[in-house]
């Protein structure tokens, strides 16, 4: 854990220069606009200890699987997040001597992410070796108006260098993945140029073919007058320019570089070259100071419909803020290709860009923060990867349409190889087939379901029918061999969590089918056609599975059980457990942390958060009570779900108590693995505490439900929701809850158990909050 | 499966070159004398496919573990049988063309590994590229009588060429193991020489520091008259010589290599130059026929002490002396530091050299056929090893003289990665203890409790003691997250053989304890106080697992349960498998086969045979028919389990049909792998499907027990036996067994449950065996 970021409202401080925090900040400070981003490395030269990160969304590379030991059903290849070309190097040699940060001393130095109108800045002062110093200003944003533009001001000051300054421009393409199977580089040259308008350097992905073509246009100026570069060096997927200058000491050298990123995903290959050209064009035309103010207005935006404002608690302000700012720069929701990486751009780590952590944990957030399109492109996705679906299920031996969607994917295909997780982590199915229940219930977008979502649902139902199997000696259906969210426990039988959220699947893939049959039987006409439903035979089927399967339980002390045997265990409590074994996953071996008790993330509550409509007050309490003294929330996305649970039972100091271990988590690295990259998924989890923690929103009946409390840390907290047209701004204080209908129309919202009619431009207020 | 080794009684014969064979046979006339070993690559260049491999014992490189996700408690390095210097290699440049058999066109070819006197011969006739043709006798061996050494004699008649020869004869260290993590070679040299006793080539292991000489004599005669070679290349690792001779057609080569390796393990490094030339200039001396005459000699005594002779069956003739003869290749038993790798010196897959399978499946053979020092030296190198199982288990978070084995290793240290295999599979330790018990039974050494067997004993106790834990809900102790011998299941709770395995240890320590307190109560109390054993305290917990240990059963059924929730599988059984989708270990994924019912290996019936005075005849065969219809015999050690136990159970023909499994496994390439090398260890097996299966031995109260029967297919068959100092001849014929007592005193013996007395040089012969 550290400490070292200071707190403001609106931004991301780093005070004073720490090499051996620079690897962390290099992550905290990312920048991203949903079709590109890039690590926080320094523009100038820097020798010190950095991972450099640069990256296109959707370029992959399906590298070789390395693995200890193969087992059938492995994929050969795994589909890697590449990092790609670095737009942004600077080389500044005062005769002779390089500005290094490493080598230099850094008199003052700051850093800055500015997240309201989204850019980060760095000013520091630094004395090179050759004991000149220069005092430097960094601007630079990826643009979230026109997500192929980047942009960059650099100002330079040599306060009492007089002589020849080289400067140097590169776009350095000869970049290589560290977590690289094989030590290979995955990209070959296709081209450079350099024009009047920019260099251009293109670059093709080995294997994927992948072009993606980088265009930068450098201007330089020294004391505000215009200086020229010439071409310079260039060798294989490398180009730069350069020029010399004469500088008197207190001259101030201004370097913009405006950067374009574009993809053979969206254009033609043959037409890359020229799309560049035209839209760097426009960009260096309109001039960085106006891409800026785009840039300001852009984010003013998504801050309109999702900041959350909390009073009287800075480092939560910033902290919220901090995850919704990363949310919005990982993913957009513009390209139904994408999906929200755990890493975003902040890194490398993690081959794929696609857990069920999008469906279970960032699918409310789009929901309630964007435009209904956002969230939807989330669930097309999984739609355009159903045929990899049920061609992975195949693999394992399954047939008849069954679809088992990936552990972690970038293009449908599996990216993850140890067997206990990719062969039987199987319960991302039902997390996928929720999302689908979840954005419909939000939205009310039926018409989901007959364009895209029932076909995926019975995809997913013919999986859990083939799964199971019928036990003779339970008479019942059972599932053997499948590990739960709990991920410390492996190859189990009968997760109560898997189980339940099977007969889920079942009922719901039937429930949607009659929605459909309903609304438009030539659809479902289709639509049986095309997967060769036959509802008779199957829906019989499902329906026998669902009535009997098994779901272990223990009706001495109240709970369902976690999977066959979980009462075997020795049931020591984390309460009990020294700091000094903790985490387990860092002080244990794997085969005590098997066999120990210790849950890693919510499981049996997993289940009871997500249906919690079949579970009473009761049930939920000694579950709660249960399982909370079990858990170790060693996984990032687990505290959030314990914390709307808690604040559900009337809890909110608990609740509070979970929220914490979220919101911080990278700003302060606190499980010390920031340096690879932001949690981004699981900051998805940390809004979900507020809005369904803290103010305990639903959806029911097709409205807005409140149920809120007030962390007693706080003064006060607010934030927008959009919900089926209309925007709510809401507001807790002690005592109150206040509602503004921002939309045009009147609408219904409960509060505790009352239904408010709200017209537009009106608010409620209502005082039973005070009750908690 | 393959057919095309001819049948011979003392002999493996090839007839043709096949190349598509080639690796295959490589591994099949492999050569080997317990030091060191061979695959049978040829001498000549061969530049088709092929797996050099030279061999020696106990010469290994911890190769820094590779795997795709890393699990706490994972060794960081591996011990690897290491390829080492190939001494083998000739060259001959016919004017220009070399003689290879992959370009030459071979006109006959034929291979035979000579058992009974224990070398390799081939001979071939091949018209090389450019027309000439040659004629081919290569013979070798691998000293048994000295087992520093090894010879070859290579003959080659020039039918029709004239003309300029240049032979070349290579020593060449620069080798690489195929399975290597990081493609590194693991071999530097220390030095090279070239006297008149020969060329030296000395090598040392990167980090382990082993030295390895090899010492290479080449004589050369034309026409029976000595030719001269010269110094030819030299470079890093590599030495070699040459001669260049003019041929005229029906000349006649012949090239003699003698060779010597010797390691830093039995030399002080700075000896081993002037002992390799001492003992090569010895070997030279007596010159290659006496060195042939010796190893006939050699192995005429290990077949007079463990051939087993079969009447009317060829085939099965051949394929048990194969068994025997790679065995005693293998493993010698003169080396405690020493053990018989899975591959022997046949290959190089599978990082270290001990499995289980010592324990469970070698043990009895080298009891039987061998000096007792033999078994013994097995059994002290896991004592030597008990330091570090200590160590192993703490790794894993166990403490206080708790000691789990590795599963595979070389020096002590864990060579293997996989965490269900590695942690989890720790039945072997059962093995471990049990081998012991297995020693003392037969050879009434109770000495070597004493000496050795109790400290291990005791750790191995500690081990299983801290492994259970009490549940609270069974209100038994119970064993969570194991792997059972059945490695087609993983992380089970409760394997009823490991559970069943771990109450015989705790018992069998406590009894050990109490047979070196009554021998020697000092020797007890020096162990005591080596190992800190609190006998009140610790004995009091033993007693008490043992007898509150939960063995899982289906009284219904009246068997005992492979492990907790087996009967919640679908009960499927073997005979309605298609063939099509056996071995389910190449046709099915990893989880289906895992969540199948499907046995890889007799588990229960592992047990069931180890523990089998403690089951009647009636449980046993419930047992046996409940998992025999559920076990598909993917390991090569399964089968003789169960043909033991068929044989025990009467049933005859099965008791053969399982035998007939692991006999030729090797032979006709069952199982598609032998080009890896041979399945060394599972020929133990086959010789304890004849000898505890169709003879029936057992050791009872001191004695031997027969319980014989003539499988159909045979007239006959007869094996010896080692037993406390005295050496039986059994032969079984139809409806009689003759037991002829070789050794110097009047011995015991049961045949079904009369017990006969037999005096020296006499025999008895009983004809009961015909009942069966």
């Amino acid at each position: 854990m550290k400490n070292y970021i200071q707190a403001a409202a609106w931004s991301i401080i780093e005070e004073g220069f720490d090499p051996a925090l620079h690897q962390i900040s290099e992550s905290i400070f990312s920048l991203g606009n949903g079709h590109m981003g890039q690590r926080a490395n320094f523009e100038e030269t820097y020798s010190g200890e950095s991972l450099s990160g640069n990256y296109v969304a959707g370029v992959y590379y399906p590298d070789k699987t390395r693995v200890g030991w193969w087992k059938n059903g492995y994929p050969e290849y795994f589909a890697k997040v590449l990092n790609s070309c670095n737009w942004m190097g600077l080389q500044f040699d005062f005769g002779g001597t390089l500005l290094d940060l490493h080598t230099a001393e850094v008199k003052s130095f700051r850093r800055e992410l500015q997240m309201q109108k989204g850019y980060l800045q760095r000013n520091f002062v630094a004395t090179i070796p050759s004991g000149s110093t220069v005092e430097v200003q960094s601007k630079r944003f990826f643009s979230m108006a026109n997500d192929e533009i980047a942009a960059l001001h650099y100002q330079l000051k040599a306060t009492d260098f007089t002589g020849t300054l080289k400067l140097k421009a590169v776009v350095d393409g000869d970049v290589s993945n560290q977590d690289s199977n094989y030590d290979e580089k995955f990209w070959d040259e296709v081209g450079k140029s350099r024009t009047e308008k920019g260099t251009f350097l293109t670059l093709r992905t080995k294997k994927t073919g992948f072009e993606v073509i980088t265009g930068v246009k450098t201007i330089v100026l020294l004391n505000g007058k215009p200086l020229e570069l010439k071409s310079s060096e260039e060798r294989n997927k490398y180009i730069s320019e350069e020029l010399a200058v004469e500088l008197q000491a207190g001259d101030v050298l201004d370097i913009y570089k405006i950067v374009t990123n574009l993809s053979s995903q969206n254009y033609a290959a043959a037409e890359l070259s020229a799309r560049a050209e035209e839209v760097l064009h426009a960009a260096t035309a309109a001039g960085f100071e106006k891409l800026l103010a785009e840039q300001a207005e852009a984010w003013a935006l998504k801050w309109a419909e999702g900041d959350i404002q909390i009073e009287g608690d800075t480092s939560a302000q910033q902290a919220i803020r901090f995850n919704i700012f990363q949310l919005n720069q990982t993913y957009t929701g513009k390209d139904a290709r994408l999906n929200i990486g755990p890493k975003g751009f902040t890194g490398e780590k993690y081959g794929g860009s696609t857990y069920w952590d999008t469906e279970a944990y960032c699918i409310p957030f789009y929901l309630s923060t964007a435009n209904q399109e956002v969230a939807k492109n989330l669930l097309v996705y999984r739609y355009k990867h159903l045929e990899k679906a049920i061609e992975n299920a195949q693999k394992l031996g399954f047939d008849k349409g069954a679809a088992l969607y990936p552990m972690v994917t970038m293009n449908g295909e599996e990216c993850h190889n140890e067997w206990e997780i990719t062969f039987e982590e199987i319960h991302r199915n039902g997390a996928i087939a929720f999302a689908i229940y979840n954005y419909v219930r939000y939205t009310g977008d039926q018409d989901y379901l007959k364009q895209y979502g029932l076909e995926v649902l019975i995809g997913i139902a013919r999986f859990w029918k083939q799964r199971v199997n019928w036990s003779e000696d339970k008479q019942q259906y059972v599932m053997l061999g499948v590990t739960g969210p709990n991920e410390y426990e492996n190859n189990i039988n009968n997760n109560w969590y898997t189980n339940t959220m099977a007969v889920w699947c079942l009922n719901y893939a039937m429930e949607a089918t009659e929605i459909v049959r309903a609304e438009d039987p030539a659809r479902l006409a289709e639509l049986i056609e095309a997967t060769g439903l036959n509802e008779a035979e199957e829906f019989a089927a499902w329906t026998k599975i669902s009535a009997g399967m098994y779901l272990p339980e223990d009706k001495n002390l109240g709970i369902f059980l976690q999977q066959d045997g979980y009462l075997d265990k020795e049931q020591i409590l984390v309460k009990d457990l020294p700091a000094s074994q903790r985490p387990i996953n860092q002080k244990w071996s794997w085969d005590r942390i098997l066999r120990s008790g210790f849950i890693k993330q919510a499981d049996v509550l997993q289940g009871m958060y997500f249906l919690e409509d079949q579970y009473d007050l009761d049930a939920l309490r000694r579950n709660f009570d249960f399982y909370e003294a079990r858990t170790v929330h060693e996984s990032s996305l687990s505290p959030c779900v314990h914390s709307i649970l808690a604040a559900k039972l009337n809890d909110g100091a608990r609740a509070y108590e979970f929220y914490l271990r979220t919101a911080r988590l990278d700003l302060d690295d606190y499980n010390n693995d920031t340096e690879d990259g932001l949690h981004i998924t699981s900051m998805a989890g940390t809004w979900m505490s507020i809005v369904e923690g803290f103010a305990g929103m639903r959806v029911r009946n097709g409205q807005l439900l409140f149920r809120p409390f007030l962390p007693q840390e706080w003064q006060s907290f607010a934030f927008k929701i959009g919900f089926r047209g209309t925007q709510f701004s809401i507001t807790i204080r002690a005592g109150e809850i206040t509602i503004f209908n921002a939309g045009d129309q009147i609408s219904n919202i409960s509060i505790f158990d009352e239904v408010y009619q709200i017209p537009t431009g009106e608010t409620v207020i209502n005082y039973q909050a005070a009750a908690l």
